[in-house]
């Protein structure tokens, strides 16, 4: 059965439909019944919802982040959809498919990990060969590389967007560095597959996309440069040492990847090699958030709204037949 | 008879050369008799000269910038080199050979001018082939886009360097746009091709680089729009009508181009195509500058001296083998 | 028959009025029918109007932004008034008096025109004599001179504001002018009459004020510049050459008139007549912005609400007698 | 008898004169003697002099800072003008005319004093003219006002530069009062006449321009609303009540007169008095300085040297004939 | 008979309390009757109330800040509390324990002020403890001093916070002071006691916390420096000059005591004690804000809200046991 | 026998010493004979040396940082002093006092190391505990801890220093913390002896002090956050697991303690621990940078020279007696 997705919805549909259901609330109609006041959402859109009738005891089964299936009807209220549900049961998280929930890159993701791997293969530097491979190698921490997404909002904001953020980021290092030849190439490349890997530990996405604790409070940065170093460690257990300036090398592009200090960099960009990550980076990350708000800007003049980080409107027509 | 550069000049050597001369003055030894102060110089190096028993009328006839024909002596002077003038005689600019005064480009001009309109001819919208073909066919100004620097210093600080930079970043354009499929190709190669144009204008360098009046009090950014409109203005008279939003959309990649308004842009990036000639441009003067600091540094460390405008030292070790 | 004003609508009135109508929605009530939901405003204000049993043909007749001929009646929704409207008519712009529907100067322009070119007759030196009898002598360009408003908000921001603002910073700068004789002052008054001479093709004003696509890409400095370049070409193609120095001066003073790179100079003033331009401008601004702010505040305390672009309340109290 | 000022000096000749002698260094020769190094200085420059065969006591009278009299040689050192002194004597400062030694107006003291006092005439509000009055009359801070300078370099640096600088606003003031009629003449009068009065005690002038101890703790900005302050209590203490919120917004002008947090004013202009005497402030001491700085650059070309204050060169060649 | 706070009223209620009313309004019902809509509140929330029924004469009877005795009844209105007054009479403030409508120290007021005297009592330099002497026989003052918060919101906004900020920080810097030997004490305590004397005029706290006029107008550092200023003025009337360094140090600790000219400092810390007061107001306040913003934080993660003025969200959770 | 320090030389002293040598240069005079120009230094000062008839092989026998034992004589040359050598022989570091060649702390090192381990000894929640005494019971970096200075310039730049500071900081929160109840006083206690652990790898200091190429690669933030990791990960090898949550915390008070962005930390503080530790680092960082400037300035007025980090100058008179 197709799942109905939120922005299909029309006034005086029946439902029985499973959703992710957010911030349930128990409340009081004036004539003081209970009822439960809560939203339900897919990666569509999201629209409240009202059980009347409700209990304690059902309102405290309710997760305040989690997937219900529910049986009710749409209607429209104050010239707004709501939804009035009927029954409601708890859905254990494995048994829908994320990829109606939470929005998902639309590209092939097998196939960029393959590319970004064979992208990868091109190392050379004995020291930079061997961590790569120990990452890479890494199964769950590859599984959470290619579901992540890159960011909460801004750009990549969605699964799998780390992955093809880091893909695009590798395809675009391995066109610009013949331009540049006193670049050294296996920093570079190292230094892309790297540079955001922690994401993967500072961002939360099973269900929505949020921080979790470790990261809000330490960040992708800093957590990037212990991943970094519990490998190389690992390597050394097993014999394999990197060279100190190497490695140094490489933690500096992955701490100075964001270019200023203002934007959490503990040190700027020192060497070519983190200059043209920065560059990399920040010019794929602008090119996918401008393309989207492009996109998603509701509005139907020439105009996006005001896009605050920009500093200005973005100018949405295309003059060019 | 090739040139005796500055930076090989050794105490002892009798001297009948041709170098460039600034900052004549005339001065009085403690004994009263009059002498000239000058610097010697050529793309290698400055040295001071003293030219004893001078008069008034010499000193009047030296320029304060020019080239001269000087005999004399090099010597040791608090340890220092300087050269002791026999005999100066003022030499046309146009009997010597630029290349060995001003730093120029190390690549080849003519082959990287004819890459660079084949590139250009990649572009396919009418109003930006036409605009882009009247401004190649301006031999006068391509004379001067082919000769000129991109700055003072910075990056791309000598002649040809306006060339080069340009090129690189039309290659570097090339390569990026497949990866970017909704930016519109034409207006970014444009942007490219146009976005410094005005250097031709804004730098004086016939004999060392500078700022010309016009230049400095209305800038690249400005003078470059108004060189657009004026061949937009050519076109129109021969009946070639640019549409309006395709030539403003160039207009506002060239004033945008510096990204922020601290460096002189009166208007952000507002389109997809701006940022992208934004970030190449930012990309390829940052790869030439920090790879030329680290050459040209005089030190011996790993490390070279603090750079302001970078806010950093530069790591000059090249720890890969 | 004299307009009746939105400010002064009453619950419980009938309504035979022509209004500015702006973003008509069609919607459907709760039961399924369909009404046209859209705001009526006119200089004075704006409110909420229903068009119940509409209709898809007559939503899709209304402009998103126009003039609109409505019978109805007033009412009080929620505490506060709406319109409803029972029939409605789509009326030619150029059969209403502009001047109730939008914000205009309260002074009289054909005497401040007058006056402006009284001063600006005082110019002596040719070149500035000829550029400017060249801009005043174009009609249509002058029609918007003395119809543009200065800005959307912020100051002057009202129909004939920028004739308005022109005309008060020239005066200012005549009795200025004698206490700082090293200023040039033909180059003073050219500046004023020229700083914002591309507020006519930045915004929009036929209907509210906005930007124009021009505007917002290209902005007003850059577009004034390009105005004043083309007409020095128009007057070389007559034979009368602007000497390149007093050209490029008075562009100066036109692209420096914001004084800092943050409120979008690309250049910063470089000589006293830029500084004085921008000082006087600056001046008559915050007088106008701020004597507005006191005035249009809704309050009643001694201060008015925070002013974020000033960083602070405004006191209102005048303590004088 | 006329003095011979610094920079008529020539090699050779000997010397009797008055001079400010700066910080005296007694040293020893490379043969062990005791030698005086200081420099001689007056109002058009300043020049290295020894004095040979010092001794102790010698170098004990002097002051780190006064005047001499001296007895010596001009001669070439090292292509630099030094002076050999025979015999030196203090001069007691009352005895030397400080026009010399020190910078001043070149305008009529006298006259813009009695200038000054006939605008503060206009003012009509009872406690602003009693408290002007009650400045006025003090007869020792007015002889202060008129000769205090108005700041150690950057503009008006000279001796009476406070008193031309605040008669000038005054006449400033005085033509722009027209064109904002909601502006409360009375409060900017006194505002502009109080508003550097603490200068007075800021600054240090006797022998050079220097900041007082209790003018480099607190300021002009702080001790000017102490002495507004403390002359409203005497005259309330003459029974003379001035309205607080007329006292109130006077203070507020004075503490916000640098317009910005980051040129100390604790406060930001949050009336339209405040704002009209920060831009005339600012204004003036903007054409003082920027006239100055192009007349005095030492250089020959159409720019001066990069003034870092204005973040730019300033453009000397004046355009219009 | 105890207060019935806002936070415990529930639906249903029958009331006959006093409360503070604010913001009354009069208003049209859409059949036209009159009724009173205001806010009532407490210190432990606020509610909307609604007087139907309501004349003219009773709406002007109204404060628009002041204590009411109200009967009525609350009730549910669209899901939030409302009250529904039947009869409401003014009520003196004096008759009101103010302690129930305006947040207050949970600390001992008399305890505190007792402890800052003996803390005082350790000064020996006889010009401060005179001065100290003087503000604190000031009984007004001092009965202005412990009841005074130290801010509107921000850190110690509720009565008696000026005191319990003031208290704590002299205590810190008991303890700090032997740790930093050269830093003369005397100054420290002093200023630490009078660095935020003039919130007491520069807020209002009779109902609620505002800015005074004053205040807004001139700052408490401005008028801080002016209340010493009166002090000392006092202690010289009666023949005690306090030292002219030891006074200008003092009132620089209070001027420089926000530590950056963007908070509002005219003069940044340039003594060991003035930077000491610097840091010890900050860290006693930022103590004070994060605790009190974690502990009152609504939500029920691991983090709060984000709190603008830190730039960051606070984490909540206690980690140790 | 005991050092002749460099700031006690008198011209025409024989000289038989061990100094610190650097920057040798091998040059020739004007007559063409080898000869070597060097620095001779030691914790008092710095001054020139000359070597007459070197050779090539002496000149690359010596480092270019080191010790040397020389013989030679010590003369005025253009008024300065300079040592003119005879002969130069290397000494091995480990045979000089460094005492004598680097600035140290005049505190009791091991005094301060053992109450530092004291204050240690009240932590008490098990996961830190055992944390630090991991840290404690490594002997060598230990050793280092005892050693290094705190910084090159700014503060506690001497060896010692970063003992000194964390020593009287850590004395400072024990004083501090009963202050703050809510405050997690073993997170703060552990924090302080941690913050700049890594100022041990960050920076050289066997022969003056630099930074290493790790320590400006990565900096002393990320670098503790390493080492605290590393320590964390030996403990789980032992079976000790430090809950994750306090990990966290404390990597986040050491990432956070520089308090803003600018100053390179990667994350602003979060929790109330974070904040106390930046307060307290600042505070102690400060007192001993201003205590030492005022000590060290070389001029004899009321004011030190202008001091850039700090943005004005420092007051040094103690007024009180």
């Amino acid at each position: 059965m197709t799942h109905l997705y939120i922005n299909q919805l029309k006034p005086g549909q029946m439902l029985d439909e499973v959703y992710m259901v957010t911030q349930p609330v128990l409340r009081n109609t004036t004539r003081g019944d209970l009822y439960i006041a809560m939203f339900l959402s897919d990666k569509t859109g999201k629209v409240n919802a009202r059980m009347w009738q409700a209990t304690e005891a059902l309102y405290s089964s309710l997760p305040s982040e989690g997937f219900v299936h529910i049986r009710g009807k749409s209607e429209l209220y104050q010239n707004a959809l709501q939804v009035i549900i009927n029954d409601i049961a708890i859905v254990n998280a494995e048994k829908v498919d994320l990829a109606d929930y939470m929005p998902k890159t639309e590209k092939n993701v097998a196939k960029m990990f393959e590319e970004t791997k064979a992208i990868l293969g091109q190392i050379k530097d004995p020291g930079l060969k061997a961590l790569v491979k120990e990452f890479l190698s890494d199964t769950e921490l590859m599984r959470e590389f290619v579901t992540a997404p890159s960011a909460m909002q801004m750009h990549h904001g969605y699964l799998g967007g780390l992955l093809e953020h880091t893909h695009n980021m590798l395809n675009v290092a391995v066109k610009l560095l013949p331009f540049y030849p006193k670049v050294q190439a296996d920093l570079v490349l190292t230094g892309v597959f790297l540079h955001d890997i922690a994401k993967t530990k500072e961002l939360s996405y099973k269900m929505g996309i949020s921080y979790t604790d470790h990261g809000q409070l330490l960040g992708h940065i800093v957590l990037g440069a212990e991943m970094v170093n519990d490998k190389a460690a690992e390597l050394a257990g097993k014999g394999i040492e990197i060279d100190q300036a190497v490695l140094d090398s490489l933690l500096h592009i992955i701490i100075s990847h964001h270019g200023t200090y203002e934007f959490g960099s503990p040190k700027l960009p020192a060497t070519a090699e983190a200059f043209m990550v920065n560059y990399i980076d920040d010019l794929d990350a602008k090119m996918n958030q401008v393309v989207n708000l492009i996109d998603n800007d509701p509005g139907d003049t020439n105009w996006t709204a005001y896009q605050r980080p920009l500093e200005t409107k973005l100018y949405r027509k295309r003059p060019l037949k």
